[in-house]
């Protein structure tokens, strides 16, 4: 691998941890087609990757290819799980009952992986009472008081963004370590705090951008 | 700017592509707030990149800036937005009408930036016929004779992860030349097909690495 890429301080670069919830996802999808074994050259294809690429990944977990052989499906999935921290479960709550917050709530995936939205909040009082996915729909001015009582992992914010900031910052105040943010906006939060952006938006104008750079160009 | 990131046919590279709806976006709340011009330095604060990048990344574009002066944001807006095709409406076509689905078609942001949806399809027989964000939901075997019939950018597939391949090979056989995939599966495409895709668990995995890296660090 290039010592370019490689970080000084022994962590992970961010370009591999990109990468290692697409490998976890592939091999997923191959293991339950039953395949047991899988060479680099076929997780590149199928991933559109260099097979230098994927070697050079999967190196940062130690060394589980063997020449002429290829990686062990199973193995391989449960190194990337260990490194992905999915051998523990992750408290959430979600902030937002739109229809976002609840296709976000209703995933049936997340909850297989360990991740549990264990309250929802919403400003709405149409909304506040409902159920919706096993979770009762609480009023947002409870949020607070909630995650005193509730050490919780990560906040969904999946609000409109004139509110976003704030919900954030009541989630930074209660020592929440990860924010999930799909609010269309840029939060302010201390360095210490991991933040994830779904901004839809962006990724269209990723499209329109391409689009027109391939029509420009034929 | 480095000469490793300038693509050798003199289009933008995709880490500056990455970027540009990341500056639209903050660029329109500060034109929105009233502020008329903005330095690289404020710029690279509010959004954590370095003020070179900034530049560097601006100047693609041509040269906007001006020492000691800054940018125009009205300017700077109109030139990005013009970059990423943002000067024409796209229409769109809508696969899956779940919770994600009404999310995506309610969701305001797109259709002020000219991405319209403007055909709904889902596989549901209770959700076929009903009305949602202006439009009827059609069976999805009608796919095929709409794409026909109206010539679609882009196609945005919001389906259980086992039906995606199939609604893409729909879209791909009817000349969609984009697509916008929420299901959670690496979709297989000619080399001339644009795909963005949002893979919900990969972003999900992202934090849940970066907490437990951080927690092993302390």
């Amino acid at each position: 691998m290039s010592s370019r890429e490689r970080r000084k301080d022994g962590g992970i670069p961010s370009g591999v941890v990109t990468r290692l919830p697409i490998y976890l996802r592939y091999l997923t999808e191959l293991r339950d087609q039953g395949v047991g074994r899988v060479s680099s050259a076929q997780l590149g294809k199928a991933l559109s990757f260099t097979a230098a690429q994927i070697r050079s990944d999967l190196s940062y977990f130690g060394s589980f290819g063997q020449q002429g052989y290829g990686y062990d499906v199973d193995e391989l999935l449960m190194h990337i799980s260990r490194i992905l921290g999915l051998n523990r479960t992750y408290a959430m709550v979600l902030v937002g009952a739109g229809n976002l917050g609840k296709a976000l709530a209703s995933y049936e995936n997340f909850r297989k992986r360990g991740f549990e939205i264990r309250a929802i909040f919403d400003v709405d009082e149409i909304l506040v009472g409902n159920y919706h996915a096993c979770c009762v729909i609480q009023p947002v001015e409870e949020l607070d008081q909630y995650l005193k009582e509730n050490p919780t992992d990560i906040g969904i914010i999946a609000t409109p963004g004139h509110v976003s900031q704030d919900i954030c910052d009541v989630l930074v105040a209660n020592n929440v370590p990860c924010i999930w943010n799909f609010s269309p906006v840029h939060l302010q939060v201390p360095d210490e705090v991991i933040v994830e952006h779904i901004h839809l938006t962006d990724s269209l104008l990723r499209l329109s951008f391409r689009l027109n750079e391939q029509r420009h160009r034929d």
